[in-house]
């Protein structure tokens, strides 16, 4: 067996390690076509249908309702941020963006040189430690769309009450998909880089009800256009083919562990044990986010003394447990819990936790 | 050992044997980490030194001076051939394009949309047998850049002779880079998709005269703007870090196979032999293509009579010979023959030509 560590990184992140295995056996020889899944065309018609599976996974496991098309693209989800307005947005037209965090501000700047790009509320006076209310927002009457990122990696905050506005939703759920029960109905369109939940970088997904695929958006290539896209099943030119392979094996492994009703409850076993291993550590750890707002997913720590946390970093990696070193953005630390993180390695990270402030406390 | 074929598929494509094997080896446990190197974050000290080296060996395989920057980007050739309007002209400036085949076809849609794209001239006349000759071609005074296709993977259609123009030469050589030594301070800009000669699709090589870097370009996000992804050294939002880890290591095997000069002459050696082979069937078999901009990475060929196609594919797989089935725009039979593909299956290719002919004739 390879060494394996715990490995709390933010994305890309830690896989399956059954799905690490597969691949690995079948690299140079992929169902028997004496080929890497890797050489072959993405015009071939077994790769058509691997495609095909992945998106009918996507759709069993979030519960996707026919009228949304679901879409593999490249870019990350920086890129969907930029072809956001010039899809869905007339040139000079208001958007909305609910800025709850980092990733949220990255969606405006992305947005700001093609649309009227509007701040309906930020959490920034706050230093993204809460959400604004609702009834704080101010949302145009005009708006294209209101665009909120559903978690926030960096600032480890996340949106837990439904989102009711006249114009569609527009959700980044990045670090979020496919964590727990999601009504997909409620947003006209959900994005997300695979980084985190869904697979490797380097392949974005993005689910969007078919009816905006109408808008005529602004003057751009046919690269560009979702719609483009969508007509073509994802392959209007050469799609990033193994990223979407270890994707596809991933969403089979969520759906044999239960798929996301059984992730929604195991993710949100261990983060409340984790946040109550932060609170009940009399100070010596802190996580300085509104309760109603933390994140299951990304939970930024800092230690009382920041002198500590190369020691703790050091220790940590002592005992197998690597990436958590907090974004440079906050500092600190961070430890991500995404889907395919072992329940031990949060335990075992509680337990490191207790330890370290026993012997520097 | 795992049973592998001979692959001539135009893209993606065959990879080298012992890229495939050491990927094999350490994909659980990358340099004794206790992760894969798709499980890493793109910013930790590791990665970092991979996507440097990576630049490092491809400027030194493809002699890159040191005024051009090396960009690793997603999207492939066709998002390149989008951000270089936005990117390079001003709004409603002219740019040239030379058309010699379905990917300059492509170029010029992608453009349309942001700039005032003009055939400079094409070869759809000759049904893109031919290139134009240099007195025909009709360039503007005040073009932002002239844009060329290097290499046409689906028509077979190759530049042989150094463009010179007054504009900047921006060139798409997806299907054609590394395979011979190319001067690049004759180009502005050369972009490729790495799912021919390069990697595994998914990530693409941008090659920039840094002094471009400074024109305006149009209104664009920042993710579309390739001077912050020169200044973030291609980091500006998560890379496809795997398809990168592919890249560095294809890099690695063509430098220790001789470098662009050794692929040079065998690829000329074997596209030759190819060539010759056709053409000294006596009508069996055909390419159309001008012997001197006949490629030496994509022969497309046809059989002489079309209901002998779907025979000859089978019995070419029935002899491990595998993707050689033509594109849907042209039809027929194509070889690509990519520096990652054996002299021997060439050799086989052909000897199993003459022996289809002999059984058919």
């Amino acid at each position: 067996m390879p060494h394996r560590v715990f490995n709390f990184s933010a994305g890309p992140a830690t896989l399956p390690a059954p799905v690490l295995r597969q691949a690995q056996a079948e690299l140079l020889d992929w169902h028997g076509l004496g080929v890497s899944v890797a050489e072959i065309s993405h015009r071939s018609a077994p790769f058509i249908e691997l495609a095909a599976e992945a998106e009918a996974d996507l759709r069993t496991l979030l519960s996707v309702p026919d009228d949304y098309a679901v879409l593999f693209m490249q870019g990350g989800a920086t890129l969907q941020q930029a072809l956001i307005p010039l899809n869905f947005a007339a040139p000079g037209q208001a958007a909305d963006y609910l800025v709850t965090g980092h990733w949220g501000q990255t969606a405006l700047k992305q947005a700001r040189p093609c649309v009227d790009a509007r701040v309906a509320a930020s959490g920034a006076e706050s230093g993204f430690r809460e959400v604004p209310a609702r009834g704080e927002w101010r949302l145009s009457g005009d708006a294209a769309y209101l665009h909120v990122t559903a978690n926030e990696t960096i600032h480890g905050v996340e949106l837990r009450e439904r989102i009711e506005a006249d114009a569609p939703v527009f959700a980044d759920f990045s670090s979020s998909i496919a964590s727990e029960p999601v009504e997909v109905r409620d947003y006209g369109l959900i994005y997300a880089g695979a980084q985190k939940n869904l697979g490797p970088s380097g392949i974005a997904v993005v689910i969007i009800r078919r009816a905006l695929l109408a808008r005529a958006g602004q003057p751009r290539a046919e690269i560009l256009a979702y719609a483009s896209h969508a007509a073509r099943d994802s392959m209007l030119n050469t799609p990033p083919t193994f990223n979407w392979y270890l994707l596809g094996l991933c969403l089979k492994w969520m759906l044999a562990e239960g798929g996301v009703e059984a992730f929604g409850q195991r993710n949100a076993a261990r983060a409340a044990r984790l946040y109550a291993a932060i609170d009940g550590s009399g100070g010596f750890y802190r996580n300085e986010v509104a309760p109603a707002v933390r994140s299951r997913m990304n939970v930024p720590f800092f230690l009382h003394a920041a002198e500590l946390d190369a020691e703790f970093l050091r220790q940590a990696g002592e005992r197998q447990l690597i990436g958590l070193k907090g974004h440079k953005v906050v500092g600190g630390m961070r430890a991500s819990l995404y889907n395919a993180l072992p329940d031990a390695a949060v335990d075992a990270l509680i337990d490191f936790m207790r330890e370290f402030q026993k012997t520097h406390g």
